[in-house]
């Protein structure tokens, strides 16, 4: 044994400090998750999960058809028809951001063809908050007059203005653009790696969230050029083929479930982790953020 | 040219929002930089400095004594005796820390001998706040009843209890502990790689910052065990020496400078990072979190 972070080690032996809670012994919050029930997961709908492919393994992204519909009907047009294979990612910024795609996108002699993908979207940086179930969390956050959960996905939202978005939390993936607000289609896109950079929410559209794989991305090396840009073409990653989940055959997919964020046992999850009351934590910090709370995915259990 | 996240290569060329700064046109926070005064940067006392001497290069952590001054005279001691000559990185979590020191610190067998270095220690979650040259930021922080810098460190105060701390960011370095809260010792110690864990701020004593090579820290393979331990000692990444600038010939000294954050010159910055006004950002967060704020450091200018 050595000195630990025993955070996720050790178990609960206290009671939770609310007075609503006082009954109940403390649960930590992978406890929580042991005693869910089965309907608290979902099983993503494959039209819906980008598989990307690099040497290390499988990158699993969730796309956000409830945030940016246009730019999800592309980006499936553009992993059906084998656009990223071959193609790579191309900047990883320490602290922010990894970015791939067609590193000559830009330059019209070299751009691999857009097939029937759409030349033009509208921006999607945020869509009006009727008819979408937010689930707001308890804390304030100066970034966003409330923040929550929407669809799975990390949000915010505006009451007095109507309007929801998704957040720039750790892992999310956004559209990357150019000065227009209407320049991304989302055939280069990237995750975030770093601290979460919430200035950028409702500047940039956002089209989903990585699932599964996210140390295939925030660990590889930074890229020397300023904005971490590799332009050594051999330090760049390759990548294989991203496709749809929908287009892999069933015996190659991965099985994997989320938590519902609609559920108790994420919001027993969340409340767990607002307050830590365990052998560790000596005070509990009675506040969580938004970009704290990653949301539970798992293999499903075999029974 | 590719699809860029064209936040940092934008000149700017409309006058900034609030009343106050109308008439004086946007900087940039590299403007702002460029055009610094030399009394705005210090120079870090080397006897404040560890060098991390990896195979990929050189980690550069500051010391914090104001905020640590037990675990700081300790971790000063183990560096010149060469306690970490050898060991490892031996964790490493993804969205959270990497860990290192001596893997076997809790085998009695097995330790290296911590030499003069003392075995026991007084936590030091947090200080009093007076005799403290408090920076504060202009947001309100769910995490503490106030936030801003201290001494060059990212900080919270709590002016009611009269206490402040050093807060959980990006590249901060804590002193690992067991459950009991002075079971620290300096020893092992860990830098945060992911979103802030603001939840550990005045639960483990925090000792320092690393002002340069988080990239060789950050991008470290993620340790395939439970929170992120390697047990293939293979996995591990060796660190060759730790040694206190101050031991370290002028010659094979890294010259650096950082901003002091009691300057004029890194207000303006924050400020304009609160508030970016340039042509990608079409709306401004008008907030920053303290986490969102990277004290700028530099290679002194030749002249």
């Amino acid at each position: 044994m050595r000195p630990l972070l025993l955070s996720c080690l050790l178990l609960a032996l206290a009671p939770a400090a609310s007075a609503a809670e006082a009954a109940r012994p403390y649960r930590s919050p992978q406890e929580i998750l042991d005693a869910s029930p089965a309907a608290h997961w979902r099983s993503p709908d494959p039209d819906n999960l980008l598989y990307m492919e690099l040497g290390g393994g499988r990158v699993i992204i969730e796309l956000a058809p409830a945030f940016a519909p246009a730019h999800v009907a592309n980006i499936r047009t553009l992993a059906r028809e084998g656009f990223w294979d071959g193609t790579s990612i191309y900047r990883v910024q320490d602290n922010f951001v990894a970015q791939f795609g067609d590193v000559d996108g830009e330059d019209p002699d070299k751009a691999r063809p857009l097939g029937s993908a759409l030349r033009k979207l509208p921006a999607e940086f945020q869509r009006d908050a009727a008819g979408l179930d937010f689930q707001p969390l308890p804390d304030p956050d100066g970034w966003a007059p409330q923040t929550g959960f929407a669809e799975g996905f990390h949000a915010g939202r505006d009451p007095a203005a109507g309007k929801a978005w998704m957040a720039h939390c750790y892992g999310v993936v956004g559209a990357a653009r150019n000065a227009e607000d209407d320049s991304s289609i989302g055939a280069e896109l990237y995750v975030i790696i770093g601290q979460s950079p919430r200035q950028l929410d409702r500047n940039i559209t956002q089209v989903g969230r990585v699932l599964r794989g996210m140390e295939l991305l925030s660990a590889l090396p930074r890229g020397p050029e300023p904005m971490g840009f590799y332009d050594n073409p051999a330090l760049r990653t390759p990548i294989r083929a991203i496709r749809m989940a929908s287009q892999v055959a069933e015996a190659e997919r991965t099985p994997l479930q989320v938590l519902r964020t609609d559920s108790q046992t994420f919001r027993d999850v969340v409340e767990a982790r607002r307050n830590r009351v365990d052998g560790f934590y000596k005070r509990p910090a009675g506040h969580i953020d938004l970009c704290n709370i990653s949301v539970p995915v798992r293999t499903p259990p075999l029974d």
